[in-house]
């Protein structure tokens, strides 16, 4: 399957001298330029200066000149782009800039400078471990989330070789879960994908039997299965839900499977719920510095690193550790949960606000994702006749960052696996996710510009006025057209054919395989299915109801 | 083989309470402690303060306060391991901070922030590449330095598997190399060490005969040899000696089999001759911050990725890019470049002075290492009846941070593979790594305090004045000493032998293999040979020639 995940999203590539702060045809504002602030980061100041600790033409533009600061900072403007990856947090930034200090040195060595370092390292491990709620022992730093999930799937994969080689997944995993089960596929293993509802959570019976095995069998052992190992992110990254972990680990319990559970997305709102037997997460979620994941790996569950041996983090992480943002990755999830409660009731509020009101503003959305069992802070919607890149480019011109699962906004032109496995309209999506501090206003303000926005984009794609019906059966040909115009395409013509009539559509994009049904869906035709067409792509046919 | 590398060093264990600022017996300064210090760094402030950006208690003790910041920093107290890791240079202090604000974001998303993400990150990937001398598309950066070793290893060995399996590297290559070249074994591979002289080089000619392959065969051709890589250091992390990187790259490339050279110790100092295929190095180790490693892999060079697949730094380095910290690094090595000739120099003299007075200062001591080819910084010696880690510990209580690659200071209990590789004496050892900014004085003082603390030690071990001489051939049983008793007890004998008589000594320490014949060197007496012992270990025979 063609998994997408986090960094999947294609790159846009800026022309040298283009900058990025300035919104085409707007005005360049007088020394705010990135290219000049860059070339200042890169450059080396004058020795002496340097050596005194003297100021930097970079430093003396440093944050205290607001008029030089990116005005996009310190929530001025909304930066609705959290899930992906948060601002760092002010306590996180203390803790970085005093361990930059004071941990510095390999603290594997002897000397006071070692020993300094690996108290530190000792001490943000025990408040790491207390928040994940494991023992200090039993968990690593990583340098990411990502290598946490490797390091976890292929360590437990390995430790489990001789139960079995099967690895049960749920189909919405994070990219880096897919991956690592991608190459254990690769290897030879089994990878099972257990399907997600219309929500995007899994049912807890439905993983509950593949760890039975295809047979069925087994039962409490967990040889008859042959599962090594099961993966469960604790919500999910892209429409909020949140997974019933602790039926699924019960589930895990009974079959004498360990089950990883991902909390990269919820671990700064609180703890998982306990009986997981290995946990990843990434510290850039909750405002920590980038270069910071953990690994979790409870007493008892069997594990064989893989890779090349090191003496660092247990050997389960090699390299050396990265002292300063494991402090702040620490010190910052503690702030953070401190705050969690407060800040998640109130951001919960600002997205069932989000929720009801799209829908109302916006005709023809699909809010997706389950409304009650989710991340306090993210909300999805998808958009009919819109192209998802051109929707995020208009919402960025009007100041909000926000993300797409769309496949005209992926390296790989298909949707998010999400959306496919969930089976909901791609097209036109935006992941809305609430940074800690965003205000009321700041929300208001999105649903003020977005109904314009989207209409802007269905003008100028031109899903113009319906033809009069009563026609005969229409074939529509599609064939080298992208996301959104298949469905629009489709849109413009079902009021011509007679109520009863079908529209056949000829479409090779492979979002098209998810929003044509998901079309009929929401204008309540009928979907007939799709054949192979003969000129490539598939014949989508569409029977009128109504 | 048991390599033991830059992590080797065994953790000293600090019970809790115990401020490992405070040397023992020392008394304890007011307000100093890094347990109050550390209990600052990891709980958050009052959220209001927080998010008003208010100072919080570990704010309050910032760097300014000099008073209350430890006074080892900032040159104040000599720290001598710079080959470790060293303290973070002012520019990438600077750039840190400012990346941290510009560049937090995900450089793979299309809005304002992922685009000022993604040109922070092709602007330090074009710096870095500038000073390293590729190409910015054939750089990418990894979590460490091992992770980039770990990688092109791997990478290299993959893309030219139908070649052949063979992997040939020196013997005293970073332990990161070496854990590749295990796992490489483990797998099926074959590896080849190529040995070094006593100065710690490879000779070319050596290396280049592995390359021909154990026939002697291919010639130009690699098919014959079936060596897919051959990895070879700038210069070594231990003693400081420079490798013949130029002339091994040339003998490679007439066997048409890529060179892999790891760099971390070097790149700092300048860049690597030409010739190389692939190159890894290590921000730390010149000044910049940790968690960032450099791979560079040239165009044309056949390289698979192994591991999960991921979209990042095109596919060589998975997980959320470390972006403040890769401008960093980027950063500072273009500023330590730029003050590298002046001093290096300068160092480069401190060394020759540490080198030139240490035999003079201290009787009974083997200075190791190429004299000039060499690092500018780093100089090693060993010291005849010492314990490394009394010598270390009480070198630590004079201020001075230093490492060793004693036994008795490992984990493994064995002496560093470098020093067994080399054949050199490896009690007592010493490495002294300077870093940029070190004094005259510094050395000075190191020089006064050297002579005392070893004779201190020495004294305390008991090396005893020699018994007269004349008797018959000695068995010394030394099992179940440890290093340097064994050896301490064959000097305390060797004078009551006749000349031509013979000392016996039973060991099991690993490190007698290498200090007994290194001390017969160093006394010019004749080492004969070890077989064997019945009760463990060896017989180490020894006859006396003067």
């Amino acid at each position: 399957m063609g998994s997408r995940g986090e960094g999947a999203q294609r790159a846009v590539r800026v022309p040298e001298g283009v900058d990025p702060e300035v919104p085409q045809g707007g005005r360049k504002r007088p020394f705010g330029g990135l290219a000049a602030r860059r070339a200042a980061l890169l450059t080396p100041p004058h020795p002496r200066r340097a050596a005194s600790g003297g100021r930097t033409p970079l430093a003396a533009r440093g944050p205290r000149r607001s008029g030089l600061r990116p005005r996009l900072y310190r929530g001025r403007m909304p930066y609705f782009d959290a899930a992906s990856a948060a601002p760092l947090h002010p306590v996180a930034r203390q803790a970085l800039l005093a361990a930059l200090d004071e941990g510095w040195a390999d603290p594997a060595r002897l000397h006071r400078e070692g020993r300094r370092a690996r108290l530190l390292l000792d001490a943000a491990r025990e408040a790491a471990a207390e928040t994940v709620g494991c023992r200090p022992d039993e968990l690593v730093f990583t340098p990411s989330g990502t290598h946490a999930v490797h390091s976890g799937v292929s360590g437990a994969l390995a430790g489990r070789r001789r139960v079995g080689d099967r690895l049960v997944v749920s189909a919405v995993e994070h990219s880096s879960v897919l991956h690592a089960g991608e190459a254990h596929a690769a290897a030879g293993g089994t990878v099972t994908e257990v399907p997600v509802g219309r929500t995007g959570a899994v049912d807890p019976e439905t993983f509950a039997a593949e760890l039975r095995g295809p047979d069925g069998g087994a039962g409490a052992g967990a040889a008859g299965s042959g599962v090594a190992l099961a993966c469960l992110q604790s919500a999910n990254h892209e429409v909020g839900t949140e997974q019933p972990v602790a039926e699924v680990a019960e589930a895990c319990r009974a079959a004498g499977v360990p089950l990883l559970v991902d909390a990269a997305q919820s671990l700064g709102w609180g703890p998982v719920p306990g009986g997981w037997s290995l946990l990843a997460a990434s510290a850039h979620k909750w405002g920590g510095p980038a270069g910071v994941g953990f690994l979790a790996v409870r007493k008892g569950v069997r594990f064989a690193p893989q890779g090349p041996s090191d003496e660092r983090e247990s050997g389960r992480a090699p390299g050396f550790e990265n002292l300063p943002a494991v402090v702040a990755a620490a010190a910052s999830l503690r702030a953070v949960r401190a705050e969690a409660a407060a800040e998640g009731a109130r951001l919960r509020a600002l997205v069932d606000r989000i929720r009801a009101r799209v829908p109302e503003l916006v005709p023809d959305v699909e809010v997706v994702g389950d409304p009650v069992r989710r991340l306090p802070h993210l909300v999805t919607f998808s958009c009919l006749y819109v192209d998802g890149e051109t929707l995020l480019s208009e919402l960025d011109r009007e100041g909000f960052s926000v993300s797409s699962g769309s496949s005209c906004t992926s390296s790989t032109l298909t949707p998010s696996h999400v959306l496919r496995a969930m089976g909901v309209l791609s097209e036109g999506n935006v992941r809305v996710s609430l940074p800690a501090g965003t205000t009321e206003a700041d929300v208001d303000r999105f649903l003020a510009v977005l109904p314009g926005v989207v209409s802007g984009v269905r003008d100028r794609l031109g899903t113009g006025a319906p033809v009069p019906d009563g026609g005969e059966d229409l074939v529509v040909d599609a064939l080298g057209k992208r996301c959104p115009l298949p469905v629009i395409e489709l849109a413009k013509v079902i009021g011509t054919v007679r109520v009863g009539g079908t529209v056949t559509v000829l479409a090779d994009d492979e979002a098209a395989r998810l929003d044509i049904p998901a079309w009929c869906e929401m204008r309540a035709q009928e979907y007939v299915g799709a054949t192979p067409s003969p000129r490539g792509g598939h014949a989508y046919v569409v029977r009128r109801l109504s």
